[in-house]
């Protein structure tokens, strides 16, 4: 079955943006052939995107521009283009921007709506960045797997898209390296 | 050469003990032989084990008694008579407690005096807990490999070893995984 999936970048501290929301530090990150296979493949799996407004609207402000076509043409043609779910009690609900396609906008977390929209896509949802979005999520033990992309750096401050939640037992399921000292941890509720 | 590694537990969110300094949640940590031998097998090779004051203070407290010489021989052995150099400002530098041997206690991070101490020393020095004395020495790049232990188990709060240190790029030496969840991600400085 089609699964919710987060799959979010963490720094070796656990943070998956700087304090201010800062994503600079992936610049870290080195080149590897076999790194960006994965993630490329990752997206073209691809099915639902899910935001939060905050990750919603820096998506918005990058993948439709020529620039981030140009430097990632595959992952912008997959992020402007597959159906994208936001949640956010105060965007429009309809978007105007005609490089942005299959936006829709949910006012509130609705598990029985969620367990719906897991139900009818063939290839599931996947979760990016929306560190709020994950924390309700959680709490509410609607995700069904956690990828976590640790990245060989330390930050000394950020967000967690786990603070708050109390403490909550995950079971490990896969676990793998790259050659850029990539950790791929992927962990799923207990 | 021997090195200064820095042996802790972390949570799946970065931190290695709770808001108050809580490390109840090792209780999470399911039994495993093959865990257990690394982790026995790494306090045997030993060597000279480092701490803050509020680290040492909790293990002086517990790895004397009688309780835990029951509950874990071999680590209540190594613990009680290996040597141990505490870094504090505050505490006698002679300690009373006769199960409890081999206490140095230092005053003020020397690099030169801990370079001395690491050529001296045949098996190494091994950093426990001790938040503050990571960041200091990580500042100072004074540590040549970090063992992160990941528990399987989110917090949502509490202490960073990392806490307020700049941006650090490190990189991945080793990563392995146990059966019961817990991923070893060996770390060193760039």
């Amino acid at each position: 079955m089609p699964a919710l999936t987060v799959f979010n970048h963490v720094s070796l501290d656990g943070f998956f943006a700087g304090p201010r929301g800062e994503i600079d530090w992936f610049k870290t990150i080195r080149p590897d052939d076999e790194y960006f296979a994965y993630t490329h493949r990752q997206a073209e799996a691809g099915g639902t995107l899910v935001f939060g407004r905050v990750t919603y609207q820096m998506m918005k402000s990058w993948w439709p521009t020529e620039a981030a076509r140009a430097s990632d043409p595959l992952m912008a043609r997959v992020v402007n283009a597959n159906p994208k779910l936001v949640f956010s009690k105060t965007l429009p609900e309809q978007e105007d921007e005609p490089n942005w396609k299959n936006v829709t906008v949910v006012r509130e977390i609705d598990p029985d709506e969620l367990a719906r929209r897991k139900t009818s896509s063939k290839t599931g949802l996947t979760i990016l960045g929306s560190g709020s979005i994950v924390r309700e999520l959680t709490k509410r033990r609607l995700i069904d797997e956690y990828r976590l992309v640790v990245v060989p750096v330390v930050l000394g401050a950020g967000k967690s898209m786990f603070e708050g939640i109390g403490e909550t037992p995950l079971s490990l399921a896969d676990a793998k390296t790259f050659g850029n000292g990539i950790a791929l941890l992927t962990y799923r509720p207990v």
